[in-house]
């Protein structure tokens, strides 16, 4: 019977090319397996797949009674439906124990590092499998992802070393490529002004003052300066005494804010030179850094 | 902080010695680390250690508030008091998944091998470190344990090639190895005749005849069979219509059976010359097979 391999639901860059390549590295040790996929494939894998032209997985619907592999995750609830009745064969996994119980002894390989696909890649490299261009190039992406290109604090040396060994069999610029990986999956094209302000926002009274902080997370900062005059009217036009969306770029760990409010509070609340579209450096969490600054700017208001 | 490491509670052959073992190699990587045991140690692993000239591990009491590594197992309820506020490091074991959950990622490696030292041997490689004689020795009893030579249905080319590989380490010959350490840990020296018909022993109702019926596993059959007047004159000195003792060799998968029921019962029931410490091949059961043979020649007689 077929092995079904998959990672964990509401899928990432890694669970998507985590599945394919662990399949694919199957595939090469002569056993049949087929990736799968819980869920819609977001944009950010999407670029990779189409980069390296390879083939969306298809969307398991149960997972009972199948044998099964998991990768990029270990728990019930963020695996597929019917788990309780599969048969787990494996776990290939980067995260903390999640409390799965088997009736039977199987191959567990759960690692401290950045990304699923590193230790995948290191499995190619114990089996002596030649790792296709393809499969390199999704490897890539995953540990580009999950590492944020080495910035996350979750990174490892060996993160680093597979991907660079891996960047060499794609002879792809590997910065380059995840800065277009990231434009792309974090592009706001598909949104209106109302839907990307909108989009994560929270209502807060600070002394009696209503006041709307809304965050998205983009690196295609280009798309909404370009459009900041439309921004400006819409939150303008809003009926908060005070609102301001934070445009978070992960990379240069910071945020762009488009306000409306008066520039002092801005400048008083961020510690900046106070103007539409300034970047707060470091500033990336709302509930850490955009409302205590804020909360503390008002009462000096 | 020191690494604690240990196998399971009740501590078999694998969990010493894979504890040792483990211990000794973080240490040749650098990491301080001392091995443990949650229990008494038994006499074949004693053996092992005497043999190799190993001390023994100090008992764990409490694993609360340490950096442990478990070996050889990977459930609460088989693993030191305290796990639960323990920060699990590492697991490396052979066991089905138990549902331990942690906080954070860690190192698991869990193979669907024979035996957990077979696992920490191929560590050994993996890390270019050398296996020192000691190490090899116990790391090889364990898996002359765990497999029964081999002779389990667990048992793995892995296995196989791992204890053989640590046996041109420590140049003992493994079978005659393994036979020592099994007679030495199952011999029956300490205990009186009444002892040993009594260690395992029960009682069953067959067509109103009173039965009994005990087992022992042992492969010192040696010592028994030099006082069988004396175990015959005890059995037959009880009040059961028909009482077996089994003396279970596993390496010979069998029995040798001392009865108080005529011989006729002992034939019919399992289709042998009965005779006192007459060799039933493949009867190691008692539930399967000692029992539902017995139940049907009584019927006959």
């Amino acid at each position: 019977m077929s092995l079904l391999v998959f990672g964990h639901k509401n899928p990432d860059t890694d669970s998507v090319c985590s599945a394919i390549a662990y399949a694919n590295l199957k595939n090469a040790l002569g056993q049949e397996a087929t990736a799968y996929v819980l869920g819609e494939v977001r944009k950010e894998a999407e670029y990779a797949l189409n980069y390296f032209k390879v083939e969306k997985p298809a969307i398991l619907e149960s997972a009972a009674g199948k044998d099964v592999i998991l990768v990029d995750h270990n728990e019930y609830g963020q695996s597929a439906d019917g788990l309780e009745e599969a048969n787990i064969l494996e776990i290939v996994d980067h995260h903390k124990l999640g409390g799965i119980k088997t009736d039977v002894p199987l191959m567990v390989k759960i690692m401290p590092v950045g990304c699923s696909s590193t230790i995948i890649y290191n499995m190619y490299k114990e089996n002596n499998v030649e790792v296709p261009y393809e499969i390199a190039g999704l490897m890539m992406s995953a540990i580009l992802s999950d590492t944020l290109i080495f910035k996350s604090p979750t990174t490892t040396e060996l993160d680093k070393a597979a991907c660079k060994e891996l960047a060499e069999i794609t002879k792809v610029d590997m910065e380059k490529y995840a800065m277009d990986m990231f434009k792309y999956g974090t592009s706001l094209d598909e949104y209106s002004i109302e839907e990307i302000v909108n989009m994560d926002f929270k209502k807060f009274d600070m002394e009696g003052k209503n006041v709307g902080i809304g965050q998205v997370f983009t690196l295609d900062t280009d798309s909404v300066f370009a459009k900041q005059d439309q921004f400006l009217e819409y939150i303008n036009g809003t009926d908060f005494d005070l609102l301001v969306l934070a445009v978070t770029d992960i990379i240069k760990e910071g945020s762009y804010l488009l306000y409306k409010a008066p520039d002092a509070v801005i400048a008083d609340a961020f510690k900046v030179d106070a103007a539409q579209g300034v970047f707060v450096e470091g500033c990336v969490s709302r509930k850490k850094q955009l409302v205590p600054g804020l909360t503390a700017a008002v009462k000096n208001m």
